[in-house]
């Protein structure tokens, strides 16, 4: 395999943006590329086997505390699936859900178009997708380079030694620790005609769709990826159908909230088939799904239907490493790791999806950044317990800390402060409201949003947040820190709110703050 | 005058609306709104004249504490200006013109009409607002009496007789103190032809605007208002010029965010004529303007013109006050107040807009809040300094604590942590990216926003945050309170982000918080 030695180069994003593309066009071809310091004779502290978030993050801590670092992955940037298949799309496709809704709910009012019966392309926003990800691809090998000064080899693949010992492109790389961070993959769906053509996950479908859907999209799981891109092929205008094992959204804590939500996508009209599962997928001729049968608790059904999408979780890719060094994997192929990281294997460290859930972002980056610490001599502990968490519907879904159910059963007297209120009518007014959701108040007041606070009536902590809406994940990050400290609901009440705040809880607390015995609002 | 006792009575939301409906269909008539318990005969720990946000947030806490209050005002609803005029508008209106900026970028791509060459209405939104606002006025009519159990008195004007005595609707209420909240009006403009039809401010616009205006707009001012204003005529196609004293959106105070904003105004097509002011209004023979001429630093401008809005900031109502009590004025019409509240009048407090700068929401709240603490007997100091402040231009603009220019100035070595990246070719990449900004990174990238962190190099503190976007105005509430803590770059590395993050600001500062010594990014 070819090297490019690329280390005393200086390349802008812009001609990072380039390079990717070209070597992007040809999986598996171009050369190798080498970002290593020759002067640096120093042995590596970490070898961080795949540049994804756990890679790139804990490679820039252990190098910012002074150790040495080699990123090895496959791809020709860094960053990982993030940038290039998962998180990144997932947002550019639920950012079109979101403007879809919009327009849709006000069909030829005010500047929007009239779309219904007007389905809008899905293909044209994947494509969109596809061509324009190398830029945060070139963002990242430029920082990690310039900024970072991380040293890695990109665009070939890395092949575990031992545990001290990597090859990549014929050469050999030895460090005192290996650090595998190399990721997870689409859960495959098992049934009679999965492997057609027209028979997506959120991998290949960047990839691969080569075709617009037709009118009818199948949608396999009821989670965070099957509901973001459920609901963003629901609002492009096409009949979604969602075969749920069990329940849909059953990730959403907080039971009101959740009934908030999905009531709003069965309202944008995605049927839900929930205790149900594919039995088969038809194919035509050339191989491409025509249609799926679902086993319902009513019986089966049939549904045609040439685009079929699975989102079924994902499988860590522990194959390597449990084969050649042997490290304990889990029920769920997840390579298993104590609280500094480690795995069975002596110096061997694994992060990221790779170690299961909460495959998450945070996660992922903060566990590559402790494994870090913890080969640069810190005594760590890195065992995530309890994080705010978001999913997309049309809207962004938010919560931390307790629902109202685990909050009464556990603290018992609780306060819950809530949005719109607790009225027959509540549902109907211009409340909550703010960005994002200002033209729904005005039109369509049930759709502008859901929002609660659990607090512990004795302590007056604020034990649990929840809101639909736009606006509030951001927020959440903040929010739960404060809430670890055991924030009480007239500290919340004496913050200065910039209204009108998406999460209504400051001025919501402030109302209820001055008595002694709290009460609902 | 006609009093309308509603004590007995409890309304749905559904039916105040109804009934405010009414009302304001036939300003000053209708009967005085009566809610007064006749069988509470303590006598008022305080009347709150006015029931906007101060005096209804005020009232609200002085009940919870055991107190009695009675709210009057002129308006058949409580809330004040905020939804009526103020506030709920300005949100619209920034909706409208961030989803316009959207559609006008991508003419005819996607779902998105084709807006060239086409001027939205002003007029349908304007009525929209107004014929939708009664909602959440019925709203706090109904939250106030059913679940915060406040007495009020509404749709008719109070007169203060002395510091305890307040006549309304021919009866006399007494109290032990008195709280002024009778907030601020639009500061005229101070020209000839100012007086025309088509000159108009915030609060005529949603009143009076029966026409729908022509395709060139001139705004007045460069401040909050007048920029929200100017942004949302320029979204909906219209020419836009903006007459701005001295320099636009100075109020922006981190001079590299502000040119981010001022930039993207620009590009948006927004004329700017700074170190200028409107030297005459000429009107047609109807009465209405037709044109503006504007001393320039340049010379003289003309612009015909059908439509002007004036954003020039707010004038306390504080006449009735000074002139019935002889309570202290500032020079800026305020009523002046001590960090109690209280006004040189002894047992009369003044709270909310009508003490002046910073006329922002929280502030209005707080001091309505404080007020009622001091009333009930707690010891209080509120004297706000230092708080998280935003605007809209088609973005939402930002900030909490210090400039980077303030932070080298007074604690010498600071670090930087921006996005996107300072490079020549920076504003060209697809970062920083986020709800709402998805679709520029991809199509359009120097759209997609604006953020940095200032962090202090020597104590590791977090010292300032300056965001350009959409997403992170919640958050900055909570941001702001963790700074005020002192929060460490080391510590906002360790939350957990929900990505991606319309604030970059945890992970970017986790890349390098592993250094002793911190370096910029």
């Amino acid at each position: 395999m070819d090297i490019l030695d690329i280390h005393a180069q200086h390349f802008s994003i812009g001609d990072w943006q380039a390079r990717i593309d070209v070597l992007l066009e040809r999986p598996g071809e171009g050369p190798a590329l080498f970002n290593v310091d020759p002067r640096d004779r120093r042995e590596y502290d970490a070898i961080y086997l795949g540049g994804g978030a756990g890679g790139r993050f804990g490679s820039a801590y252990l190098r910012a505390m002074g150790g040495r670092q080699l990123i090895i992955d496959r791809w020709p940037f860094l960053g990982g699936s993030c940038p290039h298949n998962a998180c990144v799309p997932h947002h550019l496709f639920s950012e079109c859900a979101a403007e879809l809704m919009l327009a849709r709910t006000f069909p030829g009012k005010l500047w929007f178009r009239d779309l219904r019966g007007v389905a809008t392309s899905i293909k044209e926003v994947v494509d969109l997708f596809r061509e324009g990800r190398v830029g945060p691809h070139a963002i990242m090998n430029f920082q990690s380079k310039e900024q970072l000064d991380l040293e890695y080899v990109l665009n070939a693949p890395g092949t575990i030694v031992d545990a001290h010992t990597v090859d990549v492109a014929g050469r050999r790389f030895r460090a005192k620790n290996l650090v595998l961070g190399l990721g997870a993959r689409p859960q495959a769906l098992r049934c009679a005609g999965a492997e057609l053509k027209g028979v997506f996950n959120f991998v290949n479908l960047v990839e691969e769709l080569d075709y617009e859907p037709g009118p009818t999209v199948v949608v396999v799981g009821g989670g965070k990826t099957a509901v973001e891109y459920g609901c963003f092929f629901n609002a492009t205008g096409r009949r979604t159908v969602m075969v749920v094992r069990d329940e849909l959204l059953r990730i959403v804590p907080d039971e009101e909230t959740r009934g908030y939500t999905v009531d709003r996508m069965k309202e944008q009209g995605i049927e839900v088939l929930e205790g149900s599962e594919i039995e088969r997928m038809d194919g035509d001729p050339r191989g491409r799904v025509r249609g799926v049968v679902v086993r319902t608790p009513d019986g089966r059904r049939e549904v045609a239907t040439d685009f079929v999408f699975c989102g079924l979780g994902e499988i860590p890719n522990s194959e390597m490493p449990a084969r050649v060094l042997g490290v304990k994997v889990g029920p769920g192929n997840e390579v298993l790791v104590n609280a500094q990281l480690q795995t069975s294997v002596p110096n061997v460290y694994a992060i990221g999806d790779l170690i299961g859930a909460p495959m998450e972002m945070f996660k992922a980056r903060k566990s590559g950044v402790y494994a870090a610490k913890h080969i640069m001599g810190q005594a760590i502990e890195y065992d995530p317990k309890e994080w705010p968490d978001f999913l997309h519907t049309h809207y962004e879904v938010t919560w931390t800390g307790m629902t109202e159910a685990e909050a009464r059963a556990k603290l018992g007297k609780i306060i819950v402060i809530k949005m719109p209120p607790d009225t027959p009518d509540g549902l109907e007014v211009a409340l909550p409201a703010s960005d994002r959701t200002m033209l729904y108040a005005f039109l369509e007041p049930r759709m502008s949003g859901h929002q609660k606070l659990i607090i512990d009536a004795r302590t007056r902590r604020v034990v649990g947040a929840h809101h639909v809406g736009y606006g509030a994940k951001d927020s959440f990050q903040y929010l739960h820190a404060l809430m670890k400290q055991g924030i009480t609901i007239d500290e919340l009440g004496d913050l200065d709110e910039l209204f009108l705040n998406p999460t209504h809880f400051i001025q919501l607390s402030r109302l209820r703050a001055g008595a002694r015995e709290l009460r609902d609002l």
